[in-house]
């Protein structure tokens, strides 16, 4: 695996210089997974096939509807949709026209080039939470949000080294207006961070200042010419494209930016309570809205999306890590591969309260099925909290460390001769030990995932140093991440260019807060 | 899928009646699982082929040693081996022979038909954590299991609707003498519950009074025809063979009674760093003691079986829930496909010292593999904590609950009209919601998984009733299912025919606790 080191290293001379190297936390981002083990396909041949007709019925027959936007009605009418009021119906096959120019991989760039990402393809790029109007950590409890939590967050991603993308609204920062925070969030990825980030979609005057935001950024040239941000727009399901996520589409889509298209799915309320059914659902939603995506811009990357999640029938409340919700992801993997489309799904999702075993049971439960679903954008890979409302500061790095148990997974099993290890078993022989033989000396380093959290000491010596539980020391690691982090290095006059533009654009408008 | 449900109803009428019904503990089991989902392999016919070849070579050029057992090396000799002292070299296609003779799927009997379970083929038999001399809960801590432990989580086990089986060493009763505690194990599982189990496999003699307690419980004659007990004979990798595990061995093997065959690999220590090294070791020494089997006995029912941990490498520790030691798990069942012989491996696996995420993160890592890698029958499917150590209360009902997320994972994907909810889509339509609509009204109830424990309510609710994590709402399912037990019904004339051998049996010989 190569890897962009930046490892920083400590200055000065003698044993000071030392302990420093020591104790400083390195900075080393994984290159983005290339999958070398095959994708779990839970559907047959016939499954996809009649999921495929059937979702043709839905656009033909039933339609979607594009909200309070004539512009996009106008454009559905011209493509040779048949539109009725705000109800678009598209004749069978449509769709699947227009969506064949959408790119089944592409570069979303970073500053920091050795950081820019592949999404498609076999690959799997990881990113951290998204949306939480609440953080908790285990010294202040769950709380509203603020910059302060978002910059923190930012700083954990950026340090993280299985994590390749910074994200978007990795929390909420309530404490800024509604209508000027994205401005200092895209601040914060751009200044804190030198990975990948997505821009701002509630709005799409906001996507518009995303998008000359990371013109000052890049550069206005390079931002024509490449792809810099991959943002998130939902579909309101079942069937719904509302004008505000649209409006954020169509501004990223002209400038040839990435949009993950994306129903976002309680199984049951969104969808029929049928997995067949979802799927149906799922893909006439993402075909209708890459289409629309391809008539802003041929060619502009887009990511079939696919938000599920199964439900408490008691209470009504989303569940995560079921075998419904992944049985969805699963089929809507195999479904994206056959529309030739970059697929995101999947994250670090549970609805526990705390990051206890249960979140953690169902966390693994879907970061296994997303690598193995052949997810190409993992949204939400750490930090996420009961249901998606919370960004958690120590399950951020629980979870960024069980990130590289996806990692390992991915690269598959060697079998050269090296990895037949014949001579080692026939230096060891029956009733030997493995330990200090020549091919384990050769080879231990590389052999085993390494975890950076949790513990495998001795009992004694476990009990003897307080007993921790795994959020005890995932506050530690915290900590310790948070007081090493340095800033990486930008270009002051780029720096300037950017403050100004925020300034500029905050002064512009009076704050609000809905 | 069928359920064998021995639902017991509360007696009395009115309110009363009414009340007992809703707290009633369910007594019901999940038939064992029959996947229809495909399995996931990590090997290409290539990486199969040369570890096969290399098992080949293994077996004929280094060979294994079978300790202090001179009747064995006659019996190789006899088959064919080249016999060198204890070495034992078995000619390229020699085992693979002799293992035709071992049936690729068995029924074992329970004394309760409706529980009896059939290991191999597509199924995955799941039974409890095996071996941990500690105990652990919530209230009393870590300490050394008794007897009174053991009885409990075999209550438990036969209360878990997701548990098959009720294993063997479901902890070490520490409080009983070494030489006589197999046969007050046998009594537990025998009477506290009416699902499979294990017999003891700690010395030939006791290997041979599980068989002769069957003979009692089954009736000889049923014994003699039928398999009624699956144990666990550990290889000492290396290749090595010892006297006490073959010597049980023999006795089940020459009954007819099934034994799992199952190195025991911590990797880079018992077997080679790189997994194709350890999968080649692997496979020798099951092709060994399964050809060893059918020497015994053709016909007897073998288990290629494969514990497989990876190690820390700064402090010598097993660890688990990691990616190599999923792959060595993914790969060896497809060689034990490849041989046409039941599978055993997986668990809930992990290192951790308490219940916590990292407990729950490995074990969740280590369960969904298991289901993925084709494994038939899981031992330590729930109740494992601290790499083996220590059985612990809370976590045995935490996974036996999430053993329910396999169940439905591997129901696979329905694609029927029902599932196709095409009627459900229509009537519905764009804007609109599903919870009421006809199809979910016909289908929510069997539409998702259950938990039996996990918190899905409201923030505020979770709080009023003291924002309870995963283990203390553990805590309490174990107490009410404890509290709720009602032991099965066992002909008196059995069970008082069991007490006088295992009184006559204890009285026969002085205790020892070595």
């Amino acid at each position: 695996m190569t890897e962009a080191s930046t490892r920083r290293r400590a200055r000065g001379g003698g044993g000071a210089a030392r302990r420093a190297e020591r104790t400083a936390v390195k900075i080393e981002t994984a290159k983005y997974i290339e999958r070398n083990i095959p994708n779990f396909e839970v559907l047959n041949e016939e499954a996809l096939e009649i999921i495929e007709t059937n979702a043709e019925t839905v656009l033909a027959e039933i339609g979607v509807n594009f909200v309070d936007n004539p512009a996009a009605l106008e454009r559905w009418r011209e493509a040779g949709a048949d539109v009725d009021g705000e109800r678009v119906r598209l004749p069978r096959g449509l769709a699947r026209e227009l969506i064949k120019s959408a790119p089944s991989e592409f570069t979303q760039h970073a500053r920091n080039p050795e950081k820019s990402v592949v999404i498609g393809g076999r690959n799997l790029v990881l990113a951290p939470v998204y949306g939480p109007p609440f953080v908790r950590d285990a010294q202040g409890g769950r709380r509203y949000a603020t910059m302060d939590d978002f910059n923190k967050f930012v700083k954990l991603a950026y340090m993280s080294k299985w994590l390749h993308h910074s994200g978007g609204t990795v929390c909420e920062p309530t404490d800024i207006p509604v209508n000027k925070r994205h401005l200092d969030m895209l601040m914060a990825h751009m200044t804190l961070s030198d990975k990948p980030f997505m821009g701002s979609v509630t709005d799409p005057s906001r996507a518009q200042d995303s998008v000359e935001m990371c013109e000052i950024l890049f550069g206005k040239e390079f931002v024509q010419n490449n792809t810099v941000m991959t943002s998130l727009t939902n579909i309101n399901s079942p069937m719904t494209f509302d004008d505000v996520m649209m409006g954020s589409l169509e501004v990223y889509a002209a400038n040839n930016q990435a949009c993950i298209i994306s129903p976002f799915i309680v199984g049951g309320a969104m969808a029929p309570v049928s997995v067949a059914g979802t799927l149906t659902q799922v893909l006439a939603e993402v075909m209708a809205g890459v289409a629309y995506s391809q008539i802003i811009r041929p060619g502009a990357p887009a990511i079939f999306g696919a938000f599920v999640s199964s439900i408490d029938m008691n209470s009504g409340a989303p569940t995560f890590g079921t075998p419904e919700a992944s049985h969805v992801t699963y089929g809507a993997g195999q479904l994206a591969r056959r529309l030739g489309l970059p697929f995101r799904s999947a994250g670090s999702f549970c609805g526990s309260k705390l990051p206890d075993a249960q979140a953690a049971y169902e966390t693994a439960n879907s970061l296994n099925m997303g690598l193995m679903s052949g997810v190409n954008f993992m949204l939400h890979s750490c930090g996420w909290l009961e249901g998606g409302l919370v960004a958690d500061f120590e399950k951020f790095v629980m979870d960024a460390d069980q990130l590289g148990v996806l990692h390992g997974l991915a690269k598959g099993v060697a079998y050269d001769e090296n990895a037949q290890a014949m001579d080692a078993i026939r230096e060891v022989g029956p009733g030997g030990h493995y330990l200090g033989c020549a091919h384990t000396q050769a080879n231990f380093k590389e052999a085993f995932w390494k975890t950076d959290l949790l513990d495998y000491k001795p009992f004694e010596t476990w009990e003897e140093e307080g007993a921790r539980d795994t959020r005890t020391l995932a506050s530690a690691r915290v900590e310790h991440l948070l007081a090493n982090y340095q800033q990486p290095q930008l270009d002051p006059e780029v720096n300037a260019a950017l403050d100004a533009y925020v300034a500029e654009k905050k002064a512009s408008m009076p704050d609000a807060f809905t």
